[in-house]
């Protein structure tokens, strides 16, 4: 069968994303696959209408959010030697958005994190569950430890 | 990173099974793992409450899909050559049984095709979403192609 070309690590900067990362290097390492890295930042509607939208403070709220996503990317994506061009960081859905960068890079696997099904973490682990729902490639959902 | 120790393809007999398995075999010769193949026979219940209820008939069609299902998984695990006692077939759920199965042979990963989301397709699908929501371990979900 043939290797995968393009495995794309899709990073939530949780704890435990070092099971993640790790799997994405034995696979890539195993398959002589270009590896790419993407995070999604939130974009989450941050405004008061009680009073006007509150633009001004909403941008410069996303920008900071975004700066600091690119830093810890940077930082995650360096562990693995992976080229700045390979770093992919947007401000967006992380279920809609993973799945597009995929295809948009002709990604063939994608290493998603799977959280349990208890508090929060039933949330965060929605973004796998809708990611395998929508791509149109392979998806590999490591089990991260409950805490 | 640990290699995966035992694999298990969970099949579901479509003209697409292939590329499952033959990703299941790629990986458990790279991982030197152990292969398991299981098969779910999803128990609908068949009864006419109308008249009585027909256990009869109800046994012996469940007898006959199981053997017909055991026959298929015979096939189908012998050209990946997993012996009888790793061939797991089951009358039951998929989605709950499959994961049971996993936790009882203490599998690492599961491996499961992944359907479309059109038509009866997206009920197909959702056998895949649930393994991967429920599972206590890995799941690589295998694309399959649109018919």
């Amino acid at each position: 069968m043939a290797n995968y070309q393009h495995i794309l690590i899709a990073a939530d900067f949780s704890e435990h994303n070092h099971a993640v990362m790790q799997r994405a290097k034995e696979l890539a390492a195993s398959h002589q696959a270009k590896l790419s890295i993407c995070h999604i930042v939130e974009d989450f509607p941050i405004a008061d209408f009680a009073y006007e939208p509150m633009i001004s403070i909403d941008i410069d709220m996303r920008d900071a959010l975004v700066d600091s996503g690119k830093k810890q990317l940077s930082e995650l994506a360096k562990t693995l030697a992976i080229s700045e061009q390979n770093q992919l960081l947007e401000l967006g859905s992380p279920s809609y958005d993973i799945v597009r960068l995929a295809d948009e890079n002709k990604v063939d696997l994608i290493i998603v994190g799977s959280h349990g099904r208890h508090g929060i973490k039933m949330l965060l682990g929605s973004t796998a569950n809708s990611v395998l729902h929508h791509a149109k490639c392979d998806v590999l959902a490591v089990k991260l430890p409950e805490e």
